[in-house]
């Protein structure tokens, strides 16, 4: 059976794509990954042209279920504010595809996949992997789809930063591009967040060396530290503010090391529900890839030069004011460049006091300002209004 | 021997101070604490009137040894830029007074004193403490010391705090009060890192639920990791990018887990170094003091009532522009608040890029402020210049 054969079987209900071996994935490490897989899901029908195809990147702890809710554990589909029926990211207009990033867990190959060689989860032994090799095997599965050209890239946080790497590696394979609330390297503080992470996870004795699948454990605690951490440079201190503040679990202190403000519970219910839907290796793997990013790291250090070649690429890019993670002084370097490039670039600031998780969020200029974009682009590539 | 006499005999070389069992220190919990412990060293010398007493309160993870290097580890005077002879903190002119706080490791009763009790260390059977019972704790320090009004009480970040502490119940016995880079209250914000920082120390298995002095081990890896998330709140992102930027520890990446970025070798080491010198249960227990910090939280919410009997203290507030741990906004609150009842309040907000740690660095702006605040608060205490 094609791999063609195999995707028309159950494109519907999401779907795991196996390379061949023949068609290695190769990565920035110098290694490669053979019989690769790749999960993914698809929305909306592929015009005969082939040409209202829109690949959506996700972010670090998410996945391929951006438009439906998530047939395992039931989650919501994740950016149901924008991917949907009438929604910028239109499922009756565009054929959307969301795939699981390489090194992830929720289907793709990851440190958590079986190592063909051993027979057990690969865990440390598992290629270090980057962003501009999540972006070879997305480009690998729409060549596999049989799409030559996408009509959009779009991603928010580290989805941003494969929508940039999809415009710097493969320019002449997308119509446009979105890349919201991300940035073109990761800063220090970001390094030093996911390093926190990195270390709690790697401090747990359940962590095993990055074996305990094999040996039957998780390090859940170490993970749930990682995941609080992280969530705290996901919120704005004004939206911690008006959202908990000082407010109190009980009547009163407990004087103890109990979770007594609301904000300890929400970190702590944050944490232990993250265990329950990541792998701790994936979260080493991909953090690690976040900050190794550094578009421009092979260009001299000059972004506009990577964007050269993208000069006919369609750009929008997204801040949000209280987004400290990826502050908009971030998504201004990446517009400056655009220009310097002579590409074309709009730049939408939103005020929001959300924080970087914004992107996630229903804002209403996030969806207006997206759903114009899409549709004067739409138009350009002569893609007809409309189902 | 009287309290007196026993100070008398090693003032000089930093000091331990018991009180005898009938002078307990009453907490804000409930209970007290018998037998108590106060750990401090004094620099200069108590002129005649004893009007030239200075109280310098410090933060979360310092201690007493301001203005000499630490005895036992060698580390350098931790505010030897402010405090020294010629220094606005003269010690040729004031006699200076630091306190390890109760509930800190550095001599002062702590969790990890012996509890009588039990002849074991307390652990988690030690009380609750707050801001407030460390500054009750000072109190009876300097009652002990002869002395009934303090010319002046300084301290950042947490020293901060107790600084508006004393402020709020000790208004007849200071003459000035000098709080830099603080707040009158911990933010949600500020609460969810320190709850980070305690589950990680908690999910350490060598924790053993408080009891690990008994039982010989350290929760080391899990206080690191505490220090490390805390320790990229006192930086701000502009000094991180200044300093570590993405330079590497060598030449290329390791593609691994290794430190490959200097930020991260550098967060490595200040959590390694942090496990040498301090302990996980004060950790906890200070940091929980620190989160249940809300100074008009008994008065209705209105610090102004909290400031009106401190109308005739002399207030000194800074803040820095980069300080995302207690922003500028946070002294402002505090500088409203004093002019809202009436106390005499400056107000210094100092341009640095270096965020919270700039307090202890050595800003030019903070010590010639200071040093005219200082030297003003000195001639209306009618303390002589010089000598």
């Amino acid at each position: 059976m094609s791999i063609q054969q195999a995707l028309r079987a159950d494109l519907d209900s999401g779907s795991v794509l196996t390379f061949p071996a023949d068609q290695p994935l190769k990565l920035d490490s110098g290694g490669c990954i053979e019989g690769l897989q790749i999960a993914f899901t698809t929305y909306g029908r592929l015009n005969a042209e082939r040409s209202n195809a829109i690949l959506i990147c996700h972010a670090l702890s998410l996945d391929q279920h951006v438009a439906s809710d998530h047939p395992v554990t039931g989650r919501r589909a994740w950016w149901r504010t924008l991917v949907g029926p009438g929604l910028p990211l239109d499922i009756e207009r565009y054929f959307i595809i969301c795939s699981n990033v390489v090194g992830g867990c929720m289907g793709s190959t990851g440190p958590s996949s079986v190592d063909p060689a051993t027979g057990k989860p690969w865990g440390l032994a598992f290629p270090m992997i980057t962003i501009a090799d999540m972006v070879r095997a997305q480009a690998m599965l729409v060549e596999a789809l049989g799409i030559e050209r996408l009509f959009a890239v779009v991603g928010g946080s580290m989805g941003g930063m494969q929508v940039l790497q999809w415009a710097a590696d493969y320019p002449d394979r997308l119509f446009a591009a979105v890349c919201i609330a991300a940035a073109a390297r990761h800063s220090a503080q970001n390094i030093a967040f996911h390093e926190v992470g990195r270390q709690a996870i790697m401090a747990d004795p359940d962590w095993r060396g990055g074996d305990y699948a094999a040996q039957g454990v998780r390090p859940e605690k170490g993970l749930a530290v990682a995941r609080m951490a992280a969530h705290i440079t996901y919120l704005s201190e004004p939206a911690l503010h008006r959202k908990f503040g000082r407010e109190l679990q009980r009547d009163g202190l407990s004087w103890s090391f109990d979770a007594d403000f609301q904000i300890e519970s929400y970190l702590r219910h944050q944490g232990a529900s993250f265990v329950d839907r990541f792998d701790a290796n994936s979260y080493l793997y991909i953090t690690r890839a976040m900050d190794y990013f550094d578009l421009a790291a092979n260009r001299g250090g000059v972004l506009a030069d990577v964007f050269r070649p993208a000069r006919e690429v369609r750009f929008c890019v997204f801040s949000f004011t209280s987004d400290w993670l990826y502050p908009t002084v971030e998504s201004r370097a990446i517009v400056r460049a655009l220009n310097a490039a002579g590409a074309r670039a709009s730049f939408v600031e939103i005020d929001s006091d959300k924080g970087h998780d914004a992107f996630l969020l229903d804002e209403p200029v996030l969806r207006e300002a997206l759903g114009g974009f899409m549709a004067s682009a739409a138009q350009a590539r002569g893609l007809a209004a409309g189902a």
